[in-house]
C-alpha cells in the first residue's frame, strides 16, 4: 500500500459494535469504484466510496428515483459500471463561511483532498468519517426494513476552539426524470424538496398501468433549511459541479425546476461553538404523492423513529445469518478469510435468496441455485421456491426460462432466448435442501403446471424434467444446446437444431446420478424401471461424451450445427473451456487419468492470480458457429473472464476428486481480500460475478472485478465451505463429518447449526492420527455421522484429521 | 444586450463569401443552448455553441458514433435537450507549453473565459473564431454530400512576435459504446484513433441484422500526433474534464481502452514563430471496419480533398434553394426578416423534405406536409412522395400512421397508436403541388394499396380517403377521434370509440372543400354525384360543428366518450384551443361574427410575445377523458406551448379571412430573430417546434425555444410567405397576384420562380391606388393572373397595392 502512512492502512476489517464486520477504506482515490450495497425486498442501493449511488426500486419492475442526466436505457445491470461527473449520487457541499472555502463530501464532485477520509461498510449501514477544516463529519446511510426510503444522517463537530460559521448543502441528484413532465420545488408543509414527473408512455393501455407508479422523488429534512435549490442547471451555473455558481452567493436563491432537470439541494447555515456537534437527518426516495411522503416523514423522521428504523433494518439483515461460523488459523494470507465466510458471504447469499436479485423473472437456473443457498439460511424459503419453480414447468417436462415472481411479471431480456439447461438444476440443487432438512415431504407435494391444471407430485415433476433432458439429445446421445446452455451467449452452436453441448450432456448425466443418489439416500419412492433407466442414461451420456468429445488432454465444449468439434487444442482461440472438465469430474465421465490430464491443462492454461478463467484464449472476433460469447470483449464475462460461477463448479468438483489443496488454493484466489483489493478494485464484502480474464492477452486489465454482486457463485461457494472444507454435511442419518482441510489450515473451530441442533466444533490436523477421529461431547464415536441430534440442543464436537500433504500430485496452479 | 461593448453585438447576421447568410454569436454563455445543424441524407449533427454535439446516422435506423457516458435509451429527439459535462462533443484542449496554462475550445469542458469568441453558422459549415493567449484559433466543421463523416478543420496563428510552444489536443468523445465490447487504440497505418464495439443484442436473429452495422468510431488526423490517448477515464483522472490529469504530463501516454470507455485524444506539440499559422484536418465518424475508414481517409483527407468535399456539400445544400427571394423594408423590427425567409427557412424546409427528418417511418401527416414544402423547392420530390404515401393507403381508404421509407422500416413509437386524421392532409396539401406545377398528370397515376394489389387512380385514392373520413363520424356527423388526431397526445377523448374532435370534423370539411375547389380549378374528372356529395358533406359537418360545439365565443375542442364537451369557458384548464378556431375559418364553418368573437378570444387568452399558444390555460394535472396531453408539463409541447404548427394554421387562416396585419404580427412573433434570441435562447436559423407557453401560469420559462428543428410549421410558413404575404400563388391559368402586405411592409421586392419562369417583382403600398395595379414588363395588365408565362423567361412585375390600414377591426394581440 504505497503512499500511505503505516498507521493508516488502505483497507481494514474491524468488528462493529454489534459484533459484525466493518470494512473500512481510507482513500477515495485508490479504489475509485469501490462500493457497498444495501437492500430490502423493494429496493437496492449500491453506494460508491466517492458518493455516487446506483439505486432502484421495484414497482414491480425496476425503476429509478435518482436518474442519470439523460434518458437512460432500461436494462439489466452491466459489469464494470463506470462513473462520470453527473452520475447519480448523494453529496454534501460544505462551505466555511469565514474563509469562503468550499469542499464536497464524501469526495465528489469537487474532489478536494481531505485531511481524513474513511468509507465504512457495515452490515446494515454505510458510513463516511471525514475530517477537514477542523471539522469532524460523519455521514451515514441505511435503508428500512420495508419502505422505499434512504435514511441519511449527517453530523458535524467543531474540533477547534473557535466559533465556526459554516453552510452545509446536501446535494442529492434527481436527474432527467421524464420528457413528458418534470419539475421540482420546496414543499413547506413537508419541509422537503419534491420532484414530480410523469413516466413517459405513448399507448393508452400504459396510462392505466402507469397510474400507480411512484413518479415523485422526495428529499425530506428534519431541519428547516436556510434556503434551497431544485434546479440542476441553475444550481451549477457556469461554475459546474466542481464549483457550483449557486454556492458563490451567501444564500441559495430558492429556485424551482419547471420542465427542467430537478435536483434536491438545501442550505443549512450553522454556527458551531468549540466542540459543538450538530446533526441532521434526511430521507430520500420515491413516492406516488405527497400523502405517501407525509407517511414516510411521520414514520422515519426524528431521533426515535430513526433508531427504530435502524434496528428493524438490522434485524431484517440479521435474518440472513447462515448455518456456520468459523475461526481458522488460515495461513494462506487472506486475513479477512473468516470474516468473509462468517459475515459477508452469508449476507450476499441472503440477498440472492431473499430478494432474487430484485428481478421479477429470475432465470430458472439462477433461481434454483440462489435458493440452494437459502437452504443454509432458511430452509422454508428454499422449499417454497422449488415448489414455485416446478409449478411453472411445462407438462412436457421443460422447465421455464425464468420463474415469474409477480402476477404482472413477464420474461424479459435473455429469458426470451431458448436455453437447454433449465431442467438440470433442480435434481442437483435439491440435494442440499434434503441434506439440510431431511424433509422428504416436499417430494410428495402435488403441483400443477404452467400449461396444465393437472397436479403431479414433486417427484414426478423431477422425472418429467429428466425425461425431457434425456429426450433432448441427438443421435449420438449428446444434449442439444438450442440457443445456449448455462453459458447464455453460446447461442449459435446449435441454433439450427443440431449442435450439442458437452457441458449440458455431462450436467444431464450428473443430474440423473444426483437424483438416483438422492433416491438411494432418502429412500425415495420411484419405480425400479425409472431408476435403472436414469442410471443407464447417465452412463450412456458419459460414454458418448468420452467417445465424441475427449480430445487428448481435455473435453471439448461441444459440436456445432456444422458438426465441428470446438474447444480443443486445434482451435486458436477458445481451446479449452473449464465447465466440461469440472462436470466430467462431477458426472464421473472422467477417469482418474483423464482427471490428471485435465487438471494439469487447466492449471497451465486457465489459472491466474484471481482464479481460473472459464475459457482460453479469449475470442478476439466473432465465430459464427459459436455465437455471441465470442463477440464479448476478451476477458470479459463469459469470454474468458475468471467467471466465478464456473470457477466454483471446478472447485466443487476438485473437492469431489479429493483435490483439497488445489480446491482451497482456487477458492482463496476467488475471495476478495485486503491483499487483492488494489488489483480487483473492490472491497472484500462480496464475490463479484467475474474478475477480468484474458490474463495472457490483456494482462494490464486482468484481475479487475466486475463490481457485480449478482452471481450464481455464492450458494456453491458456501456449500464448498460447509460440506467440503469443514465437511459438515447433512445426510439421511444426520450430520456427516469429513473435513477437507488444506495444508494451510491446521486448525479450524466454529459452530454449525443443523436441523435445529447447535454443534460447536474444532477440527485440527494432528500428527498423531492416521484417520479422522472424533469426540462428541467428549465421547468417542465410531461412525463419521452424528445421528440423533436433537433440535435445540448444544453439542461439542472435536475432530482430528491426519496432516494434509503439502503438495498433491497435480500442478497446483500457483500464481503466475 | 447587457455586459457587452457596443461594438460587439451578441448576435449578428452577415453575408458570407458565397452570398449566403452567416449568423454569429459572440458569447458561449449568453445563449448556452444555441445550436446550428448540418445534415446530409445519411446523418445529422446538431452543434452547440459550447462544443457539445448531438449526432446520429441512419443504418437505416438512427444510430450513434459519439455516445453518452452511459447506456442511453433509443428514442425520438426530445425538446429542450439538456447538456452536462460528459455530454458528447468535440473539443480542443490547448496548452501554452511555456506558461503551462491550459484552455479548452470552443468553450467546454474547462469554461475558461476567452479574449474573443464567436460561433458562426453558415449554410454548409459551422465555425468558431477564437482569440486567446495571443493566438488566433479557427475551428470549422462541415459534412460531406454522401458520406458518414464530420470534416473538422483547425487552424492556429501566433499573433504575438514571440516564438510560442503549444500543444493542441483534440478531445472528441466516443462515450459508452456497448456493454458487450468496447475498446479503442491508435492505428498507425490509418493515423487514427479507432474505437471498436459490438452493438448489444441477445437474440440470434439480431446477429444477422446487426452484421452490417457500423460499430466503429474513427478519428483521423492529417498530421501525425506527438502522442495520443484513447481511454476516457484515465485521460480525465482525478483532475476531471475541467483539468484532465493526462494533460499535466508533457506527453500523453498513448493509452488504449479495453472494455473501458473510449475517447479520441491526440496531442500535437507545435512551435509557432511570430505570425506563423498551422492547420490541422480531422475526420470523425462511424465505420464498419478499417477498410471503410481507409476509403474515407483517401476521399476526404488532404487540402484538395477537403476543398472538393466542401464544395460538393455546399452544392448539395444549395439544392434547397426555394422559389422566392425577398427584400423588404419591414419596419416591424426583425432585422433578419428577409435573411430568414431567403435563406434559413428554405434550408429548414429542404431538410424536412429531402431527408424526412431522418426518420424511416415519418408520420403520414408530417410526410405529406413536409413534402408540401418541397413543392416550393423541387416539385418532383413532392410528386413522388404523394404517390408513395397513397401506395401505403389501405383499400379501406385509411391512410397509414406513418410512411415507410425503407424496406426494413417499421412503424415505431407514436406510429403504433391509431390516429384519425391521416386522411385529411393529402387533399389539402395537394393544392400547393398543383398550384406550383399545374401537373394534373399525377391525378391519373395508377397506384396500388398496402393491402391490395388492385391499382386505382390517384383521384380514386383521394376519394377513398375522403369517403373513409366521412364514414368515420358519429350520429351527430362529427369525426371520431380514436386515440388522437393532429394532436397526438389527445389520446383519451375517444379511445372508447365514441369521442369526437371538432378540429378533425372541420379539417375533414376543409379537406372535402379543398378537393372540390381543386376539381373546379383544375377541371378534375370526378363524378357529379361524388362532387355534390363532398360539397354537401362539408356543409353538413360545418352545421354539425356549429350545432354541437359552438360555445359562446369560440368552438370547443371536442366531445369525450362520456359526452362531455370540452375546450369551453366552463373548463378551468384547457378552456380554449387554437386549432378549432383556425380550421373553422378555413372550412367556412365560422360566420363573420363568429370570427370576430374567436379572434378576440384568442388575442385575449392565447397571445404571447412569442405567438399564440395552442391552448390555455395549460393543464396542470391529468384529465382522464382528454388524455396524455394533459400530463405534459404546462406550457410544453401540445399542453399549451406556442406550438408553431398550430400557430401557423391560425396565421394561414387569418390570411384567408383578410386579417393581414394580425397574420403578419403573429408570423413575426414566430420568427426567431436577433431581438428575441435572449428570450428564446436560440439563434435565428430555424423555427422551433415550440416556444414555451403557459405564459400566465409560468411566465419565467415562457418563450423558451424547444431547440427542436423538426416541425410541420415550415411548409405552411413558407406557403404563407409565397401565397399570402407576397400573394404570388399559382393557379390553373398561371400566377395569381394578390399581395397581403401588412402596414409594416411598405415595399417588397424579390424574385419568384414559377413553373420555370423567373419573375422579378416589386410590390409597394401606394397612396395613389385604390385597388391592386400591375405592370408586367412595364405593360399594364387587366387580370390579376399572369398567364402564359414561359419557362426560362425572365419577367419584371411591378405591383402597387392600396395602403394597408394601421389597425384592423380586431384586437391585434399586441405583445403582452
Amino acid at each position: 500500500m504505497p503512499n500511505l502512512p503505516l498507521n493508516k492502512p488502505l483497507i481494514s476489517i474491524d468488528s462493529s459494535i454489534d459484533g459484525l464486520s466493518n470494512v473500512k477504506l481510507t482513500s477515495p482515490t485508490k479504489l475509485p469504484n469501490a462500493t457497498g450495497f444495501l437492500w430490502n425486498r423493494t429496493m437496492v442501493m449500491q453506494v460508491n466510496c466517492r458518493g455516487y449511488v446506483n439505486s432502484q426500486f421495484m414497482q414491480p419492475e425496476p425503476a429509478k428515483y435518482s436518474y442519470a442526466p439523460n434518458m437512460e436505457a432500461k436494462s439489466f445491470i452491466q459489469p464494470e459500471h463506470s462513473y462520470f461527473s453527473h452520475h447519480p449520487g448523494r453529496f454534501f457541499y460544505l462551505k466555511d463561511e469565514d474563509s469562503g472555502e468550499i469542499i464536497s463530501l464524501p469526495y465528489e464532485p469537487m474532489r478536494v483532498e481531505l485531511d481524513k477520509f474513511s468509507f465504512e461498510l457495515g452490515n446494515s449501514d454505510i458510513t463516511w468519517s471525514i475530517e477537514h477544516f477542523g471539522l469532524q463529519i460523519n455521514i451515514k446511510v441505511n435503508l428500512t426494513k420495508d419502505d422505499l426510503v434512504e435514511c441519511w444522517f449527517f453530523s458535524v463537530v467543531n474540533l477547534t476552539d473557535k466559533l465556526r460559521n459554516i453552510s452545509i448543502y446536501p446535494y442529492f441528484t434527481v436527474g432527467y426524470m421524464s420528457w413528458m413532465n418534470q419539475s421540482a420545488t420546496y414543499n413547506e408543509t413537508l419541509n422537503a424538496i419534491v420532484a414530480d414527473s410523469v413516466t413517459p408512455y405513448q399507448k393508452v393501455e400504459d396510462y392505466f398501468k402507469n397510474k400507480q407508479l411512484k413518479d415523485q422523488t422526495f428529499f425530506l429534512s428534519d431541519t428547516r433549511p436556510t434556503a434551497w435549490h431544485a434546479n440542476q442547471k441553475l444550481f451549477e451555473g457556469e461554475g459546474g459541479l466542481h464549483q457550483p455558481t449557486a454556492l458563490q452567493a451567501e444564500l441559495l436563491e430558492n429556485v424551482e425546476a419547471r420542465y427542467e432537470m430537478p435536483v434536491a439541494v438545501m442550505q443549512f447555515q450553522q454556527k458551531l461553538l468549540a466542540s459543538e456537534r450538530k446533526t441532521y437527518q434526511f430521507l430520500f426516495g420515491p413516492a406516488k404523492d405527497e400523502a405517501e411522503i407525509a407517511i414516510i416523514k411521520e414514520k422515519y423522521l426524528g431521533h426515535k423513529q430513526r433508531c427504530k428504523a435502524r434496528e428493524s433494518y438490522r434485524d431484517y439483515l440479521n435474518q440472513g445469518k447462515a448455518c456456520l461460523s468459523i475461526n481458522s488459523d488460515n495461513s494462506s494470507g487472506n486475513k479477512g478469510f473468516d470474516d468473509f465466510f462468517n459475515h459477508w458471504l452469508p449476507r450476499q447469499m441472503f440477498y440472492h435468496g431473499d430478494v432474487n436479485r430484485l428481478s421479477t423473472d429470475p432465470q430458472t437456473r439462477n433461481y434454483i441455485q440462489d435458493n440452494m443457498g437459502m437452504a443454509f439460511i432458511d430452509t422454508k424459503v428454499t422449499r417454497a421456491a422449488y415448489i414455485l419453480a416446478v409449478s411453472q414447468q411445462s407438462i412436457s417436462g421443460a422447465m421455464p426460462e425464468g420463474v415469474l415472481l409477480h402476477e404482472d411479471a413477464t420474461l424479459k431480456y435473455i429469458n426470451q432466448v431458448p436455453h437447454a439447461d433449465h431442467g438440470v438444476w433442480l435434481p442437483i440443487c435439491l440435494t442440499v435442501y434434503l441434506n439440510e432438512t431431511a424433509d422428504t415431504s416436499i417430494l410428495n407435494e402435488m403441483v400443477s403446471f404452467i400449461d396444465s391444471k393437472e397436479q403431479q407430485s414433486f417427484i414426478r415433476h423431477i422425472e418429467l424434467a429428466l425425461d425431457y433432458l434425456i429426450n433432448a439429445t441427438d443421435h449420438r446421445g449428446l444434449s442439444l444446446i438450442e440457443q445456449g446452455d448455462w453459458c447464455d451467449p453460446m447461442n449459435m452452436v446449435g441454433y439450427q437444431g443440431k449442435g450439442v453441448s458437452s457441458w449440458l450432456s455431462l450436467a444431464t448425466s450428473y443430474a440423473l446420478s444426483s437424483w438416483c443418489d438422492l433416491c438411494d439416500e432418502y429412500d425415495i419412492n420411484i419405480s425400479k424401471q425409472k431408476y435403472d433407466e436414469y442410471r443407464f442414461a447417465a452412463q450412456a451420456i458419459n460414454t458418448a461424451v468420452n467417445e465424441h468429445l475427449w480430445h487428448g488432454q481435455w473435453f471439448a465444449r461441444g459440436i456445432t450445427d456444422e458438426g465441428r468439434v470446438f474447444g480443443t487444442n486445434e482451435d486458436d482461440e477458445g481451446k479449452i473451456f473449464l465447465n466440461p472438465q469440472s462436470w466430467a469430474i462431477l458426472s464421473g465421465a472422467a477417469s482418474d487419468n483423464q482427471q490428471v490430464a485435465m487438471i494439469s491443462a487447466i492449471s497451465n492454461q486457465l489459472t491466474t492470480p484471481q482464479g481460473v478463467m472459464m475459457l482460453a484464449p479469449s475470442y478476439t472476433s466473432m465465430v459464427e458457429d459459436i455465437g455471441r460469447v465470442t463477440q464479448k470483449h476478451p476477458g470479459v464475462s463469459e469470454n474468458g473472464s475468471v467467471y466465478n460461477h464456473a470457477a466454483i463448479f471446478y472447485i466443487y468438483a476438485l473437492y469431489q476428486a479429493g483435490q483439497n489443496n488445489l480446491a482451497f488454493d482456487l477458492l482463496s484466489k476467488m475471495l476478495p481480500s485486503l491483499d487483492n483489493a488494489e488489483v480487483t478494485g473492490q472491497l472484500p464484502i462480496y464475490v463479484p460475478n467475474y474478475y477480468r480474464g484474458a490474463y495472457h492477452q490483456f494482462p494490464k486489465q486482468a484481475g479487475r472485478s466486475s463490481h457485480l454482486f449478482n452471481t450464481g457463485t455464492i450458494s456453491w461457494l458456501y456449500r464448498c465451505l460447509v460440506e467440503e472444507l469443514c465437511g459438515l454435511k447433512g445426510c439421511v442419518r444426520g450430520l456427516q463429518i469429513s473435513p477437507k482441510l488444506p495444508t494451510a489450515i491446521k486448525h479450524l473451530s466454529g459452530q454449525r447449526q443443523f436441523r435445529g441442533a447447535i454443534i460447536d466444533f474444532t477440527i485440527e490436523q494432528a500428527s498423531d492420527v492416521t484417520s479422522v477421529e472424533m469426540l462428541l461431547d467428549k465421547q468417542g464415536i465410531e461412525s463419521n455421522v452424528l445421528e440423533n441430534l436433537q433440535a435445540g440442543q448444544h453439542y461439542q464436537l472435536q475432530v482430528k484429521v491426519p496432516l494434509t500433504g503439502e503438495v498433491s500430485h497435480f500442478n497446483q496452479g500457483k500464481s503466475i
